[in-house]
């Protein structure tokens, strides 16, 4: 951290200023260096700040700037021991989830196969969502995904069938093992969804809703954390760590487009996001071509390069008739379609890895299992 | 409203087509005309249907494309009637506020002066909030403004006081009489509030948070309800339209900077959407320059020229030691800036009405009291 | 096309306001039909109207507004008739474009291995850019790219060697083979290149600088047209229009990242648009990893994505020891990580064509050779 | 300046780094001190490096990240000598440009009225262009613009009546008075407008030509330099350094409106960019309502706006007959609203000036006639 202190009229102001700085440092246990640059006098902190709230600094009188050095998401970070978890020694272990049934979300740096979420938007009666599971499970999707409550942008549109969907859901899930996660947007719903969901998602409107985010963290279910559509990647993992600092260690972030002012898209999918959340973090980091470009005829070629890029998984919007799908219609795509971006899913998988392949990032570990 | 049907590949099928659109708009009840434009084939609706759910027309067979000539804000469109209200008869009254002791918040277009509402970012202390509260009111403030509950990026930064800060409100309140605004972000927080607060604030970061919105709208407290910082008009005018639903006609705009690329600025306070939602709202629209700058040294011109493009007032961040601020302190001002810039909001009231001044946006009106 | 006609106080003033509007159309040649759709009166064109101007129907008294069905890139778009080319009878034919040493930048969904273009950011010298040239030959690259005129955003950074480069780079052509790429930004820069460069590139910065685009499109030379960092898909297309205009159609798009609100990439890579643009255009398209990311270690992932979803191409900026770069340093790679990129465009290239794919997109097709 | 240096595996390693460091600085005459902050061993500059290029930094070995307190804007740049004018002495003198005809531009810090350029968006004919200019006269516009060379997004659109138009405004100047500004976008059309135009503007299109803007750099006559769509403050003032750096100093701002999500108005009017810039430049700030917003409602709000904030002038598209005109028809308003835009102007200025104000902005100084 570097403090830019404020400009003073003669040096023994300055020299006053500069105690005085260094006085509110050593109050906080901390010490730092005086150097000048340009017209600027500046301390550097010497310690790690990164738990340390900023007003801390900026209260020092004489202080006009703080410049951290380290972005503030001490339990995401790659590089951090995740102290309470079973992972025990090795700091560097990427994030597995493991599902009563076997299935696992994980980190693909280790090789294994990214995984395929599918489902309908919007949950739209018992027998379409069981029909459903059984087609993407064939297609090749390891969970479920369907919409029970639904946040939509007009109060006139559709909003989802509510409880009754979280029971067809179960049924789904009985039918055919899929494990199955849905959208919570309160912690009514959250008690709703507790019985049936394996796995809760926080959509993209509600990535800062810090309520819902320390409730989701308490309860010990794995969270599909969706990124804002106008977060920065500091925001979006600062997000994560609300949910990590309650304790719930299970969270798989999810890229599903960001707002530009292009609008041939409904968002802007950014996918060099997925590429840096891979060197910044150990969590497992998903992407949703469906909501990124709301567009049928992108899903695949989205699919393809998210998979290239090294995301861990897709969560795909799915319906066997997508015309008459009640929400997010336009980016449906069938069951038949689903089969082929999960042969693209494994075709590029073995062509990035396998015998030619010998990155640093695919160095061998233990997965951290933290179920 | 207009429908663009598939492509066919030849008259007849096309035919048919059409027919099947002509019969699904029936059973909505709803007529339309057929026209053909460049290779388009187009069906445009007769009836409005801005209450109409989109997936009622998607789902006719046949459908390509639905293209809506009105937006989805029926209840804060302009030209609507306020069934329900206390308006009566005129469609086009102007939505007016008023608190307990007189206050109001209203559409300047009728000539009222615009309003400031002041107070910390955090509530930091009930001497602090107190004290504040006097120096803001002589400084021309109407109400306090005031964080218990704060939403921060960051985990690690100062969260608010909690419970404790509604009470140093609410004595505020007692010693100054002015009426309080603050943030709540949960079910619980509305219900810890309720004794204490006269307006809900709903955050920018929960804009999208369409639970609480439904929440504040059961209430029949005023709600300030800021834009989301990549909000659309359209999103931030259906988001007012969730609380307007549940019967809670007393909603305020807050315009507070969206994102955008420039990193000099906090956000960038977009004043024409404060000029554009004037023509396309009956509620009144507020500009809360300190979080769209997030620079002391912005907040007076943008001040100015908030007032200067028709916002109905300001509510603006002051802080006795603008460095000592638990949270924000970039852009809090003292109370004498405040002062300051309450009379340059009264200089360019005055410059801009009066006699001089005859346009239509400030024809008279009868105000539409709410309370 | 749809006119959208002014709101009228009675159907008689209406009835004549329609009368002009046909009369408006008439004039023009063309025809129109009236419909009512909620409040709104309409007219719909019944003629293509792409190449017409948009002020002939704005001036057409009452008429409130103008909505294009399509867009305005009539010999870019993807279904017409690139007249005046040597493609013959078939509409869909995709743009190949040849270099006198057989090399060839084409549309790739007939299967042919999307291309590599690499080399320096500037040229910093003779020998460096010979050297360079073998080396990113032997990694794979088919094209050679190297800046001799550098538009800086500080006039104090350096901005090339100017002409001196151009014949540094002839001088690596003569030797490797290697065609060359390299940008112009004047008349006179276009003058001086003429006898050492073999395709003009068009930087971001003068995507909308018509004057130059008129002036290339004048040329018979290839060019590579990159998309300004806030273009929308439809201003980039018409950007290329200006140059197809003046008969050279030789132009190959190139996506370089966009401008966004992250700040830990350069930019934001927008790849659904390579996979968007595949469906409007018949001309290749390239994607630039190094400027979209601005950050060494996700030029690879980048490039893995975006030959995924379709891209034709790529160009990278390749130095033999990236810290002594002269310009753009953190994003360039060395001859030998652009060798495993090479093997993993392959690699994926082999992964999604081949047996098990079968999709509309790589129907075959006979290439259109516009040299 | 601040380098951050590479990481190194052990002290050794790092003492010989910092050694390299130290000795790659003295090389270009400079001194730093060395600095340990969490993780990160940092130098400091001690010397002012705005006009030094970043790659020398860069390319110093054992440097990871250079990053720079002061921006790269040493002319422009508010608190720098201008050396080369005639200020002389004070640093801090703001810019004023003198016409022939005694029409200032000029910083209205001073107390002095903002300035009122108005005309037709498009030249469309002699009579059209001098009738106007008398209007706009009338209406309290001092200078007179108009579009002879139309940048269009599509070809197929209007673009100018070219050399022909140039002569109309130079007789609308004759007879009127009102010295003209006119857009440029290549050096033919500099030459082709030198003898008619009394100031040369560089359209938000062509702000990153840098060609162009050394060519308009070389020249002696007042520039207009419009932001660039999503140009960053710091990209706006290194283009007018690209200016400066020729000689001509005669160069003012103009903000028209950036890139944003929202799709009702046509840009994104930045004010908050106007009140920043005028406490980082001593050039006059204009603003162009009428590109950025794009629409004939929101001028006038916005023009008070601008004005409310420290603009010094506005630009404002004019037309007898909006609907006819050739291009931008939407934005342009009639000379009778632009006379109340005028009296607005006037009295915002009067009601934010005058007695009631003393703030430092509005200190004495004498202006810097740099004609």
């Amino acid at each position: 951290m570097i403090l830019v202190l404020q400009s003073k009229a003669n040096s023994a102001s300055t020299d006053l200023l500069v105690q005085n700085v260094f006085a509110g440092l050593a109050k906080l246990g901390l010490s730092g260096n005086l150097v000048q640059s340009g017209d600027e006098t500046l301390i550097t902190v010497q310690e790690d700040t990164r738990a340390l709230a900023s007003h801390l600094f900026n209260q020092i009188p004489g202080v006009a700037k703080v410049i951290r050095l380290a972005p503030q998401y001490a339990i995401s970070s790659f590089n951090q021991d995740k102290s309470g978890t079973t992972c025990g020694a090795t700091a560097n272990n990427r994030t597995t989830i493991k599902f009563a049934n076997g299935t696992e979300i994980s980190n693909t740096a280790s090789g294994s196969l990214p995984i395929i979420i599918a489902g309908p938007c919007s949950v739209e009666g018992k027998e379409q969502v069981v029909d459903l599971a059984y087609k993407v499970k064939a297609a090749g999707a390891k969970l479920l995904r369907g919409g029970a409550f639904k946040p939509r942008t007009s109060p006139y549109d559709f909003r989802g069938l509510g409880k009754a969907a979280l029971e067809y859901l179960a049924e789904a899930k009985r039918v055919t093992g899929l494990p199955v996660v849905s959208e919570v947007m309160s912690c009514e719903q959250i008690a709703d969804a507790e019985p049936h969901v394996d796995m809760y998602q926080i959509g993209a409107r509600n990535m800062y809703n810090y309520e819902l985010l320390k409730e989701v963290g308490k309860t010990r279910k794995p969270i599909l954390l969706k990124r804002a559509m106008s977060a920065t990647i500091d925001e979006f993992l600062q997000a994560a760590e609300y949910i990590l600092l309650e304790g719930n260690l299970q969270v798989v972030l999810c890229e599903r487009g960001i707002r530009s002012f292009d609008t041939q898209t409904r968002n802007t999918l950014d996918l060099s996001a997925v590429a840096l959340l891979k060197t910044l973090t150990h969590l497992p980091v998903l992407v949703d071509p469906s909501h990124a470009t709301g567009r049928r005829d992108l899903i695949r070629p989205m699919s393809r390069a998210a998979i290239a890029c090294g995301a861990d998984g897709l969560i795909i919007e799915v319906h066997d008739n997508p015309q008459m799908a009640m929400s997010d219609h336009q980016q449906a795509i069938t069951p038949n379609a689903l089969a082929q971006i999960a042969a693209d899913v494994q075709a590029i998988h073995q062509a990035l890895t396998g015998d030619r392949e010998s990155t640093t990032t695919s160095a061998n570990h233990e997965p951290c299992l933290v179920v």
